[in-house]
């Protein structure tokens, strides 16, 4: 899916919504309910690796289960797998055979440390895309992320110099929303990227805050929610529905 | 396993020698081959994520077996999932339990991008270790490991800051062979905790200049070889054993 034909799914749904699927333990049945209940709301799905992966090989299964049924049955829906990798050269290599190979996800997160490299072979692949971490969205981002160098932060070197490696249609970044103002300072760095903007929800951030700080005219921005929907007490519908319907009014 | 257990191990066998399960295609018959060969050579084994992630679920349940076939039949033996994982807390959670509960690791490699809440929930087993990225053997490394904050590259920061996590029982750092001065500054900044040392061997590293560079008066080092030991013309056994025996004479 190119960036264009995301942004048409979201003007076309009035909705930025991206479901994280990280329901514990995991569940293909109880991912298929959520996925059904919420896909007229939201334009991509997030699994998280993390929790499929410490149900073992079972909850491997469960997650390509769920990526085999998301394409089939909601096939102009964004697929991304969180999965925060980042390895050398010929292992990079089997980190994406592993999501656009034998998964067939459109997008992966992948963690910015270990350079260009890392990142190299994911971008090989024609029509997939690489969603790497800038700024993220927990209290300890601060740690590394905010070390100043030449008077720029880290996560600013981090886009400034994936900028270089690929065009918008092949890299997006992850922004978190719990810190606005540097929220603006990534869209500043990267004015027509994607950014994964993740926070909003149970982390506290303010949608209004991030749609104002992070949104362009084409709309470049996909919102995920993840605990505050799959966990919700009135249902993933009603809670998608509500998610989608206080974004709708900044894509008219 | 302590810190002086393991040292125990590598001075009792005059080897620091960490065995990198990474066969493509994965096979846990492959596997088992190779470490009964290489076992009275090696104190560690490191199966990379990657290589069995990428064969799916079955790649997955070859990993399970594989780690519990080294528990049951090499009990002295390190085991480390190098995995090279980071996120949030509430996932870092899923991710820990995956290594140290579902199965039974040593230790498990992780990235230090988001921070000090990332890496928690792994210090928080007792007898459990985390290998956090420092300096990486790669070419990209320095895209941004060697960037520059109040005259400190970023990798020393990293250690400098992970050292106030925990000790030189529960930490210990990924240092590459192939910039041996560097490596230096690495042993200069934790000057007592184990360093696992990729790039000796198919990436060129000398073994030599690492011994030099980063083995202290207790030992803690492990020293990663991969390809040159499973893809060995002469066998993993012979390969495995003259590695070894070029590090006999360093602990006597």
């Amino acid at each position: 899916m190119t960036r264009q034909e995301l942004n048409n799914e979201i003007f076309k749904k009035r909705s930025c919504l991206c479901v994280g699927l990280d329901i514990s333990p995991v569940s293909f049945e109880k991912n298929k309910a959520v996925i059904d209940q919420t896909a007229p709301y939201a334009v991509a799905y997030k699994p998280n690796t993390a929790f499929y992966e410490s149900a073992g090989w079972e909850g491997w299964k469960c997650l390509e289960k769920t990526v085999a049924y998301i394409r089939k049955a909601w096939p102009n829906h964004f697929l991304i797998a969180d999965a925060k990798r980042g390895d050398i050269g010929n292992t990079a290599k089997e980190y994406a055979r592993t999501f656009f190979e034998r998964m067939d996800f459109d997008a992966v997160t992948l963690s910015p440390y270990m350079g260009y490299d890392s990142i190299k072979p994911f971008l090989e692949y024609k029509n997939k895309w690489v969603v790497l971490l800038a700024l993220t969205s927990n209290p300890s981002a601060e740690d590394f992320q905010f070390l100043s160098f030449e008077k720029k932060f880290l996560y600013k070197h981090v886009i400034d110099k994936a900028n270089t490696w690929a065009d918008n249609n092949r890299i997006m970044y992850v922004a978190g929303a719990t810190r606005p103002n540097l929220l603006r300072s990534v869209r500043e760095a990267a004015p027509n990227h994607f950014l994964l903007i993740p926070g909003v929800g149970a982390q506290g951030g303010s949608l209004e805050e991030v749609m104002k700080q992070a949104k362009t005219t084409d709309g470049d921005i996909l919102i995920n929610v993840s605990r505050a929907i799959v966990h919700s007490e009135k249902g993933p519908a009603e809670a998608a529905r509500a998610f989608a319907s206080s974004m709708a009014r900044f894509f008219s």
